[in-house]
């Protein structure tokens, strides 16, 4: 058989495998409707892709064998036919550079923004502090593990106590795949959700930067896996410098705006994918965290970028990149299944595992409880103890852990670390992830919130007495020059800046930005100054003015953030437009057939 | 250095080539919008990629050393690292496997059926008879070349005439990518359009049809590389069984329809995106050709599945499919760009190249003149000479000769195969590319051609006339029996069949199809069966009825194909629904902000 077959052969493998999971996707999504259709909540839809591939894998495993002549060709023509193993064995390059980022992009992007920074002292304390006694706490039980493992002879090598942080480190990230579909689809509490969720965002590039500040500390000779005070400190300052590093990258290539291409919205949109894939690559390549990088990116851009964009690039971005998050997803839980069968070298020790299993618990436990107790002496808005429950329940395990375990699976405890990361995984997946709504009316937690009730002037009102000095002053810079400076909407900079800054702000200034300028100005920036009427800054609907000079009541398309639930725009005055020159309402419905309720204002009084 | 920081350097270097690509795309997206902006258009969007892509090449090439350590090391931990090679010398497999199918996809999806099926004799011609001709007639020539050079003593290794004929089959394959853009933005004649797009998107398939068959006549013992007669008739067979396999294999799964996901129209376009990819690679993984496959799956998918889809899912794959084409395509010409100088192994020589330039030239020539000569005898609507001198300046070589080159460079012919192929592929896109707009203008043939003036009455009973028989009868089959069968348009199968069939119609007819049943129903059916009044059916608005029972002329979605300027759905008058029975006419305007201008019309006397 010479080369040019084989490699004709070996493609014909690849697309054969690469059709497997294309065929596992599209059943996945079959069933996944069937559950929706018939309203069966008792299984996650990435806990289903996670059978699918067990299914196949031992499918795969056990009902077809390669014939030998084939491998032995492989080596010879190794040069030109392409590895066909490459796609079983699953670079986790892969991984991490193509179907990792538009997961963490989309978490960014579609933030609910207001109730993530109202609880963001609480978010960061849970993913920071949290992990890393998540991280200790298990790296120290496994050690004891370990160590009586070795005295009675269970142990079949090497086991450190890096390897013991490594682990640790790997399974403190928690997932915020299942809990986010889940809580979106029973709208559970919005404060319980965007601690869920934030802490679960971010806990991933914590567990990201410290297991690789665990691997930059291991000592190059090898043989002093020893642990010091000093490392320590180091693994600290690498751990600071890698975060910081990313999240700037991360705001500065998102702050990046484009405004010339609006006529163009496929380029937009080629652009906009693009410079958000680039992000992470760029972090990577210069050795910060890429995961941290997209989504502080992703964020930026919902925040400032989603405004400059044209009205058809915002549709397609936001669709995009739904269903890339979607594809990406399911790819990899059914991954996750097929590799309980396909991986060759796994080690499955009982006691390690049940170690593990009660480290993961005890971990978690060490994280939630004694930092709620600490954040609720300050709270004014107390996390009760039945949301402590629900946070120790759903600290499901996903995406990130297995990549970090995949990762390198070179040594005996690398392997046994994976193998007993799968079976973590396949648990909180399909138990907690599974018992999250039992769990949730266990615990007697209101589902079927209406996030509109959120938007009455009272809990509005609280919300501006909770939010901190800092965030206000921010808020503030943000409104007045950040955004100005960044997009077309909110106040021109000439109207903000001091006088004597005149001919900078004229030359920053976009000429959009001047149509929000006008006869009406005054009212608009009194109304930005004036603290007292903020109640009226979160109606649900946008007042905002076109070029036939109607007002336009568009409750959908508030330009405020690229998700329909979002309604983090209401935070800002600037975005209501609230020029008022038009003389028409238009209530846009849902059915484009439908003819548009036509209401006729009387002219607004000049 | 142990192998875990092998890893993270090598995932570093991983991402930093990623990014360059991406960064390549970005730059060349950048340029591509000014061009627009200037409307500059001697260099394509194609051609300028393939700039970007040489002097990236020229940097890494010249630029930038890799450590000698690196690589020692990479060897050692190849195991566990991934290559860090592997983006850089660019796995053909990712190319067949990932790139193109979205590419040929988009060109079936977004085909203007109608220009296409009327000129289907004469495109099917050009690109059966058309490419073997091309093939064989470069061949020869190369042929002779090579045996001169024999003897003169240039050639450094074995070329066999099977390589000659296999040469002739990748550098016949015009490429539709370049050509589509220029000829859709300069609006040409559409029949010329739709000539030379129907020949290159159909002749890829011919051409790697070709090729594998040449490959798969080369004798098993390698060393009689003559050509017979019987394995002449043997390689056709194989040619039309391959051929013919793939085309019902993607007809077959573009007919699967999926009506029930309408509510949710994420699944749904999750679901079409996967079953669209998994025509290429179930093609691919029997053995057939998966771009044959993809391109009639996505005519059909054009034709049935697209009515079945949600308003939502029908925007989102065109615009998905839309952006996938575009960044793929993009992708391909830096790569090739970037080929040039980071190949390793280049063999130029410059006597090949002379005769290959010649060769493809004189293939042309053999292809076009004689067989529009002959095409002519039976055409009434003849192709003229500037049409046919066009045609043989428009064939542009690109993305599918380099892929079939590239896959397979192992041995010294193949080496010299693969460098001249990317010097015909960048001389026909720079020089023919950009010379197209003023070879137009030179050949006085007409742009800027409304394609409304297209669908005048005269215009339309020609067109009538033109269509042969077979065309007529498909047609009627299609509209009355294929159309209600796999999707909601169209009249119910209960009309249509006789009245023997009734139980099993009303069994395989959809409940939405019963709505175009009504009081008017006999006005739909005879409206067909009248040919008529056919010229009514090309007036450029469809008329469809909502629920609420007023008339919406859409002339932008006219539910008939994918794409806002395919206008085959006029052939159509079941796409019409025109059920009459509303009371006010809609014009929706392109600004959603803009209120739509409202018609109140008097009630239809029924």
């Amino acid at each position: 058989m010479d080369c040019i077959r084989m490699a004709e052969e070996s493609h014909r493998q690849d697309s054969a495998y690469l059709l497997i999971f294309i065929m596992l996707l599209t059943l996945t999504i079959l069933t996944i409707w069937l559950f929706k259709h018939r309203r069966f909540r008792f299984l996650h839809e990435t806990g289903l892709a996670m059978i699918y591939g067990l299914l196949v894998g031992v499918i795969l495993r056990f009902g077809i064998h390669v014939p030998q002549s084939m491998s032995d060709t492989v080596l010879e023509c190794a040069v030109n036919a392409s590895p066909a193993t490459l796609l079983v064995t699953f670079d986790p390059e892969v991984f991490f550079n193509i179907l990792l980022p538009p997961i963490i992009f989309h978490a960014g992007y579609s933030l609910k923004r207001r109730h993530f920074f109202r609880n963001i002292g609480s978010i960061l304390t849970y993913a920071f502090m949290g992990t890393v006694i998540s991280c200790f706490v298990i790296g120290l039980i496994m050690y004891g593990f370990v160590s009586f493992m070795k005295v009675v002879g269970q142990l079949g090598g090497d086991f450190f106590f890096t390897d013991c942080l490594f682990f640790g480190a790997i399974v403190s990230a928690t997932d915020p795949v299942t809990v986010l579909a889940i809580f979106n689809e029973l709208k559970v509490d919005v404060d319980l959700y965007a601690l869920l969720f934030g802490e679960s965002v971010l806990n991933d590039a914590v567990a990201i930067v410290l297991s690789s500040s665990v691997v930059a500390y291991q000592p190059a000779g090898d043989n002093s896996h020893s642990f010091e005070a000093m490392a320590v400190l180091k693994s600290f300052g690498i751990f600071l410098g890698v975060f910081s590093g990313s999240f700037s990258l991360g705001v500065a290539t998102g702050v990046m705006t484009f405004t010339k291409l609006r006529d163009f919205p496929l380029l937009e949109t080629g652009l906009f994918f693009l410079m958000s894939w680039s992000t992470f690559l760029l972090a990577e390549a210069c050795g910060m965290t890429g995961v941290v990088a997209v989504l502080f990116c992703g964020i930026t851009q919902a925040h400032y970028t989603y405004n400059n964009l044209s009205r058809d690039s915002q549709d397609r971005t936001k669709q995009l990149f739904e269903l890339l998050n979607f594809l990406a997803e399911n790819f990899i839980f059914s991954y996750m299944g097929l590799t309980l069968f396909s991986f060759q070298s796994h080690v499955f020790n009982p006691m390690f595992i049940i170690g593990a299993f009660l480290a993961v618990f005890l971990g978690r436990a060490a994280n939630i409880y004694p930092l709620s107790f600490l954040l609720n002496l300050g709270r004014k808005n107390k996390i009760g103890m039945n949301f402590q429950h629900v946070m120790m329940f759903a600290g499901l395990r996903g995406a990130m852990t297995f990549a970090l375990s995949i990762r390198d699976t070179a040594t005996y405890a690398r392997q046994m670390m994976f193998s007993t990361t799968l079976l973590i995984v396949f648990f909180t997946v399909w138990i907690c992830g599974g018992g999250t709504t039992p769990m949730l009316s266990f615990m007697s937690i209101p589902v079927g919130v209406d996030s509109d009730q959120e938007h009455s002037p009272e809990n509005m009102r609280s919300t501006k007495h909770e939010s901190a000095w800092p965030f206000r002053i921010w808020y503030n810079f943000d409104h007045n020059y950040l955004k100005p400076l960044l997009t077309h909407s909110g106040p021109p900079l000439t109207a903000t800046l001091p006088a004597c800054c005149g001919p900078l702000a004229r030359c920053l200034t976009s000429p959009q930005a001047y149509e929000n300028e006008g006869p009406l100005h005054d009212d608009d920036s009194d109304f930005i100054l004036n603290d007292a009427n903020v109640s009226s800054l979160y109606a649900d609907v946008t007042v905002s003015t076109d070029a036939s000079g109607s007002r336009t009541m568009n409750p959908k398309h508030s330009g405020a953030g690229p998700f329909k639930d979002s309604r983090d725009g209401e935070l800002d005055p600037a975005e209501r437009d609230v020029a008022i020159r038009g003389t028409r309402l238009v209530l846009p419905m849902d059915d484009p057939l439908e003819p548009p309720t036509t209401v006729t204002l009387p002219p607004p009084i000049l």
